[in-house]
């Protein structure tokens, strides 16, 4: 049998893990400075706490898990679980029967749900980040996978736009850390698009503009221009939003642009909330590392937003790296009101690309150990020096077998390590071994009581 | 809608979680001190890369994924899938055409899978670590779950003995870090269990007759050995081998009681193996923490351990913490032959359980924030000396709300947060505000400027 991956998943071997946690790490630190705390929720959840929370293309690319009722006893259940299953086929409809469970398909529904069934027990504010991988049933493609991880930070229980600029900070914080050039936090506001639908007088088409909107990177202004048109936009008007919503770079005029431009509830709302953010966000962190725009044509499709919504984007990676926004219902469909929250995401995938692209990587995210000992005699004096040696702080990587010295550097070589001894009956008795640096050829015998010091010495 | 967890799972909140954590962060430490390096594997494999791996019982634990094909265009490929699925339930049939993907059900045959896919770039001996959860469709009941965790490590492309015996030092390693007392190590080999089955003269029936002896917990000896004695083994053979098979507590002379008793070949290499074992692991660690013992009973059911077994155990917990052994073809199924290797499993529930139980948990791994500060003001300044107060290190829960001072201390005892502090308009003017010990009701009126002065003072 010929083993193979399924589709649209991926191993992460030793090196390309040690570099993701790398990345993870630095987000879990700046998350953890801000009081956010851990929470993991499981892989599977109910089928029925995920379905119909994504909209209907979103439903479809949920994994079920098949119940195990296969093996039910009961004819009765066999039956039933068979007739579903007909249903199921034919009419393309789902059915508990077959299925029950599902993997998650992001992290805010399962925080949701964990929320609404612990608020006795939190206190709010509730500040979480969350790191976990979620899964999608999408074709796989260069760059998207099935299973690929999230990392989250929300806080619910909040209304003061603080925690929005908190928020922001904190993808500053992360992005600085990581060291990313060229990084672009985009932000806008619901009622900011609201304002201008009401202002093209497309209020009853609000949902249908933002989806419009949600496509400029892709079809361009003139085809959303056109789009919007024949929604029944205002063509006057529209030629006086174009600057704003077709601008190459989203400029830090905006606002002011779009307040001499018109007022209504919305669009004043809008104006305020974000002018007030942008503020607050000056306040705590008067130089930024990311550059941060208003960016009016910013949408992301999701209908839970309320307020602040936020894009993550760098002239070097396609696709966004994050993003997030403010929401007021997100528990209310477990059954939880009043629960106002915000949140962001870092996409880990495109943040690791990134970073390997151009190399950013600090150089010693990969440590190798210091030594590569060949233990080839059965003398058991040796174990005592290699536990003592691990006592005093070496990183040693132990073989015990017999290979010819070139294999043994060769080895060594391609696993990175500098130093390397082979350790034999003699050597044993003799308590010292000759450590070769396969870098520069140099060999120096070395007596076992000062293998450490050695080897620390020339750590550097 | 009235949300819950699907059964058998759990949501790991933040108390819990930051003590896995503590639990996880100690085995990985001990990992990577012996050169393990880690890995991960994704959540589903294809359903193949499984099947056939467990046993029969087994294979009907593990979770299948729902093809999403259900969704499929293909007129043909519904009516296949529909057949297949009338098969499945009349029949007690898989089929794949219904599922081709499953969740794992443990570490080892995806981390078979991985050395076999990469034997080309990996270089051996291999060790790796791997912690992540693993799913079966086992009855939920209290300490069983269907979704939990398992910490491995694992080298392969060995031979030496020595390596059994680094895995037997790193289980102890790991209970000497973690603290946990009356931990026993219980270990075996197989041809020590073929000698014996050898001596009782019950050679054809080697694998019932290690079914039967892992029963021994669950049904006492007088059932064991009525087994055995229909399974024919040889009745005053039998009584020989009592003592050392209905050991109360694992002997350490077994070995010698077995040697004056019987000679046959794999009595004798097993004697000979965990001979040498003991000698190489008393050499590595004259002291250990743990009780290492030979238990001729253990026999663990997994048929493809070829040398040494081991377990761990302890009066404080019930099942095991922990187990592994010796295997010479877990790579040959996925076609890399002559990759023997060894490995050991942590039980991360368990271990965590038994913590708990003792009341173990070091009273540092809690940490909560050095101040709750509820920010009552709208005063942008205040921003700039909580983004200093952070910078300097002072661990910070901010709130933007205003509420009944009362709740606030209370909030702040529920988070265990020492001092509080309500920053007003005035304090903001003042550079300066009252910070409380609710411990012991203490206030103290601090200039913003000293605010990390006191906090850090005072976090000892």
């Amino acid at each position: 049998m010929k083993p193979k991956l399924a589709s649209g998943t991926r191993d992460f071997g030793p090196r390309e893990l040690t570099k993701r946690k790398h990345i993870t790490h630095e987000i879990q630190k700046v998350f953890e400075k801000n009081a956010y705390v851990p929470l993991e929720t499981p892989a599977f959840e109910q089928l029925d706490t995920l379905t119909g929370k994504y909209g209907e293309e979103g439903d479809k690319l949920i994994f079920k898990i098949l119940n195990n009722g296969l093996n039910e006893k009961s004819e009765e259940k066999k039956q039933r679980t068979a007739e579903a299953f007909d249903d199921l086929i034919r009419e393309g409809k789902n059915s508990n029967l077959l299925t029950e469970r599902a993997l998650k398909y992001d992290l805010t529904i399962p925080f949701a749900r964990y929320v609404a069934m612990n608020s006795h027990d939190l206190v709010f504010p509730f500040r979480r980040y969350q790191m976990q991988p979620v899964w999608r049933a999408d074709r796989p493609q260069k760059g998207r996978y099935r299973e690929f991880w999230q990392c989250d930070a929300d806080v619910v229980g909040v209304q003061s736009l603080a925690y929005d600029a908190e928020l922001i900070c904190i993808y500053d914080d992360v992005f600085e850390a990581l060291r990313l050039p060229t990084i672009r936090i985009c932000v806008n506001h619901r009622m900011l698009l609201a304002g201008i639908a009401d202002y093209l007088i497309i209020s009853d088409r609000w949902l249908a503009f933002t989806v419009i909107l949600d496509k400029l990177d892709k079809i361009g202004w003139q085809a959303v221009k056109l789009q919007l048109q024949n929604l029944g936009a205002d063509p006057q008007r529209l030629e006086k939003v174009e600057p704003i919503l077709n601008a190459q770079a989203p400029s830090k005029d905006v606002l002011d642009y779009l307040e001499t431009l018109a007022s209504n509830e919305n669009l004043d709302k809008g104006i305020n909330e974000l002018k007030s953010l942008m503020s607050i966000v000056r306040s705590y962190k008067p130089n930024t590392h990311c550059e941060i725009y208003i960016d009016t044509s910013l949408a992301r499709g999701l209908d839970y937003y309320t307020g602040m919504i936020v894009e993550v984007r760098s002239t070097h990676a396609s696709g966004s790296l994050g993003g997030g926004g403010r929401y007021d219902e997100l528990t209310a469909i477990f059954g939880l009101r009043d629960m106002p929250g915000v949140g962001i995401s870092f996409g880990l995938d495109r943040i690791y690309n990134m970073i390997e692209d151009l190399n950013l990587f600090p150089s010693d995210v990969l440590k190798s150990p210091d030594l590569y000992l060949y233990v080839e005699t059965d003398n058991r004096s040796v174990f005592h020096y290699i536990s003592r040696w691990k006592e005093e702080g070496v990183s040693l990587e132990v073989v015990f077998d017999k290979t010819k010295i070139d294999k043994v550097y060769k080895k060594a070589e391609k696993k990175n390590i500098r130093h390397v001894a082979i350790l034999t009956e003699q050597d044993a008795t003799n308590k010292s071994m000759t450590i070769k640096n396969i870098n520069n050829g140099e060999k120096e015998i070395v007596s076992f009581g000062e293998v450490s010091n050695f080897l620390l010495r020339t750590q550097n």
